[in-house]
């Protein structure tokens, strides 16, 4: 559910000046009862604020009604207003309106609104992830107008360069969703109007006092809000939020801080950043982005889930046998293996991406959507995990591979990659959630580099028919004949569910069909990039998507004792060939809990 | 599941004649166990061959034991074979054993046996259903060698042909399924080779005795099966029944006949005919067909619900709001009303197809999938249910239309029609099973001519999200949002799961998409006839697809106290033009039990 955010549920009244402007960041409803629910929000905003900077109320809008607090926050009183409800019922995508526009239904805010601006900081502009991604990204929205009216792009990082080398430097990677679109290069270039640069160190204040500056001559006399991507180094996380907070933070509206991982190495590192950015942020003015929980088929997992009768029976341990988390790339680290020599697989993805689907999938049916709810729940399952044993892991490496000719490098044939690196570029794992709902199901997690497909999916495999009348028709090998739920994440998302038919004939052979809803197929329009959602996410103060610290604790504390043990005791991983479906030690560890990869079988 | 039919079973020793050598005319399995169970069903046998023929025990082939039971009957003491179980496995359609023949997996006899002969004789030759089902459906099963090695296909009826004009006349209506089948063309030549004719009165038994001795020529010292097809009209059944059993009777193998609807017009007329079968053939030589169980979308209910754990827990009151049984034909009688006229559609499409599909459907786990189980399961839900009220349903008969210029005439047009007449061509009605399973559960069933489309299938609706987080994504209507299981019995046959979905964009907007399993799209192979599966099962004596006795009484008893009432109050039918989707009074029957008919909706 995106949050509704009405221009009505978060403006002020000029009749109550308060020290403390930095507004309630989001409202998911316009409704006086939840008001009260967002009064102690309303008090951190108000503490974080006085951080950073003073008032600027004459810029505020009329007509509201404002509540003091005891301890002197300010919070919004909401005035329910008649059109509220069409509001709400066009914003939360009422099956019988249709709506053309993508933004209609996604964006809480007015657009059009007048009174405020956002400024968006890509801290780190240069790097790969700012130009293939966040840019793109901000120019869809923008292109789907998802943006508020006013808004600014800035680039930030140690390079020198113009605004125009910027736009120069990120038009050549925007593209329109679809390319056919109609006027795409005329909003390419009222995109990259809006697009300019700064250059400057990641820990100097300086340099953020005169990015500032700069933000403030686009923000006018607006209520400015900021938002600050950190597209930079892990190294360099504190240092650029310490910059960014004393010196560039909005005078007037919220300031948010998007980061990305990796969030620390282990449970230690990953706190003391925590900690560190705690010195400068809120917990609500942190976004950490795991993009991953931006993708689609993720995303319609609590839809799949909490709005369909027929898996609600299904979704414990008497139905499923167990679940299967599976990632893998067809490709290595291909001279960029630097950074991930220093994190390994199961940093990179198993600790966070797919342990992040593994908790939606798991976790009990929160109170509401709302992010806190949710996120509540999501610890819960994490805090009901065994801590992962080394026993219940396998790691590899891959090594060099010659096909067709084709020789394809071993990991530590990367130049970047110490020569005698141990790192994995492939983890398997089974995990156990201990809770009522699911004590004893294996939670088999898969991921790796270099092999023979690019995917990521969801598997659930149903238990075997009790009684089954037909085993006779299936043979010996019973696990074959189980029902599975297949979520492809990517590429090419589906939803597909395996059932045992009949062959169409006279006699009485069975096969597993699919029962399937291919989404190139049912669906005509492009699915969203990740990281359009999490951006849109981030400017409405939407949290649901993004981990909360508690969250991060929590699963750091599932990894860290195995990865110390593997490091320490320097397990060897096993190596496979590059391009191959992975080590054969998964298949042991997948048997030793009688569980057979879904992603193997003849027909998948 | 086809029936093990071996010849290791179904043969007798020569070392010990009996006066009653009809076999035992079918045996599921060739095990010991299996054999005491049919002692009681070999006895029957005995005592209707009593009234057929003495042995003629020469021909019966060697080395086989027979026991003498107390009342002189003979059951079949079952060798143990070493290869039963290979058979066995080959013949239920191990997944592992890929069959590119058709029939290894469908005949359970060996095709190849040289020591019997099977004679099918088509009484009614010349009719519809012989010439556009019956014989075609002969010749695929021959095509695809389901056949036995030897068999001879006979026309019987009362005008003069010569076996020339028979193959002339079924030549017209023979295809190769698939056009471009190979050698079809010779196969044909073949199979015609092997069909005569004979002349003769229905009720004649001096006729009947010509034709006996033809077959007997053809048989020549084979045991000799006989099978005859009883496609005549009702009130000549039983006068042909008596005719062949008493001088067409199988001398030394099993005689069968098949009978199809009408099966009487209400309890008493079925009852009177079932006595009048009963007095010259046992239950068991009686294979009452309705071709909608011989479906492959019907058969597969039964795997469907058996063999998929997913549906285990949702098929009951608890998930399940109403199951929806939908016939439509978008034509009339088109001046073939006579015999409609007499009957409507209740009795026509309703009382037999219609609820036997609700039988297989409702009915409890049998203990085994042998007939006798099947059918056991299937008498107690018929028993189970409330006799149909008149207030419970809804009858329409079409009126005359025009459209595009074209008028299609009404019902009572047909000029085999009386004017007056006041036959439902349309109904709907609402069942309730009684039991523990479907208390308060509506099993809407509707039926009609002249209807805008031509279909049939099942329609389950499930009930609604208990605490939906998502109502306000779904809107005030929450019946749509409804998780809804389809099998669509014909045409284009498919099964799909309609679920709710998070469209793909921004926003969150949900939609019903459909988890799809296309028959066309997954199986290439195209679906045989529904008379295929049953002559089939009716040469190898498996009885699971036909109607007993008993089954019949309890489908009469539910709709005799109606459709006199409908009678005798000449209740008017509800007028709907030609082509339209029925009478408005089915939606308000629906309604009053808060089902909505799944086919009317926009997406279906």
């Amino acid at each position: 559910m995106a949050t509704l955010y009405s221009t009505h549920c978060r403006s002020y009244s000029p009749l109550t000046p308060s020290p403390s402007p930095s507004p309630s960041s989001y409202s998911s409803y316009c409704s006086s009862s939840s008001s009260s629910s967002k009064l102690g929000h309303v008090a951190v905003s108000s503490s974080a604020s006085k951080r950073f900077l003073a008032a600027k109320l004459s810029v505020l809008s009329q007509n509201q009604n404002v509540a003091r607090m005891q301890d002197g926050a300010v919070a919004t009183a909401v005035t329910p207003i008649e059109n509220d409800y069409s509001f709400k019922k066009l914003k939360s995508g009422l099956l019988s309106v249709p709506s053309t526009d993508e933004c209609k239904d996604a964006v809480g805010f007015d657009i059009n609104e007048n009174g405020s601006t956002v400024s968006i900081t890509v801290v780190g502009a240069s790097g790969d992830l700012a130009k293939k991604k966040i840019f793109p990204a901000l120019f869809a929205l923008y292109y789907e107008g998802c943006l508020p009216k006013h808004f600014t792009v800035f680039g930030y990082a140690r390079s020198k360069m113009t605004d125009a080398e910027l736009r120069t430097m990120v038009s050549k990677t925007l593209t329109c969703r679809i390319d056919k679109r109609e006027n795409c290069g005329e909003k390419m270039e009222q995109f990259l109007e809006r697009c300019f640069y700064h250059s400057g160190q990641y820990d100097s204040q300086e340099n953020f006092a005169e990015l500032d500056k700069k933000l403030k001559e686009h923000e006018g006399r607006k209520v400015s809000n900021r938002l600050f991507y950190l597209s930079v180094p892990p190294n360099v996380f504190i240092d650029a939020v310490r910059c960014a907070s004393l010196s560039a933070s909005a005078g007037n509206g919220w300031t948010r801080v998007i980061v990305e991982k990796p969030f620390g190495r282990d449970s230690e590192s990953s706190a003391a950043l925590t900690k560190g950015l705690k010195q400068y942020l809120d917990e609500d003015q942190i976004f950490r982005i795991d993009h991953y929980l931006g993708k689609e088929l993720v995303e319609n997992l609590s839809v799949l889930r909490f709005s369909n009768l027929i898996f609600e029976p299904l979704w414990s341990r008497q139905y499923i046998r167990n679940v299967q988390f599976i990632f893998s790339e067809d490709f290595g680290t291909e001279g960029r293996g630097g950074y991930f020599d220093n994190y390994g697989i199961i940093r990179d993805i198993m600790q966070n991406h797919l342990l992040q689907i593994l908790a939606l999938f798991a976790m009990e049916t929160p109170v509401t959507l709302d992010a806190e709810d949710i996120r509540n729940e999501k610890v819960k399952v994490l805090r009901s995990m065994r801590p992962l044993e080394l026993e219940n892991m396998v790691i590899g490496q891959y090594k060099s591979h010659t096909k067709g000719g084709v020789t394809y490098p071993a990991y530590t044939d990367d130049k970047t990659v110490p020569k005698d690196s141990l790192t994995p570029t492939f983890a398997a794992a089974a995990l156990f959630i201990d809770n009522a709902r699911w004590d004893g199901v294996p939670f088999l997690m898969k991921a790796g580099k270099a092999l023979h497909n690019k995917k990521a999916e969801i598997r659930v495999q149903f238990r075997h028919v009790p009684g089954n009348l037909y085993n006779r028709n299936i043979g010996t090998d019973l696990d074959r004949a189980t029902n599975e739920l297949v979520i492809r994440v990517q590429p090419d998302e589906a939803i597909y569910l395996k059932i045992n038919n009949k062959v169409p004939g006279l006699g009485m052979k069975l096969d597993r069909s699919n029962l399937n809803l291919h989404y190139a197929a049912r669906y005509s329009k492009e699915i969203p990039d990740a990281y359009e959602r999490l951006l849109l996410d981030a400017i409405e103060g939407e949290r649901r998507l993004f981990i909360r610290s508690d969250e991060l604790d929590a699963a750091w504390s599932l990894f860290t004792p195995v990865l110390k043990e593997l490091e320490e005791k320097r397990i060897i991983p096993e190596y496979y060939p590059y391009g191959s479906r992975g080590p054969v030690g998964a298949h042991y560890l997948a048997a030793r809990y009688k569980v057979r990869w879904g992603d193997v079988s003849v027909e998948q």
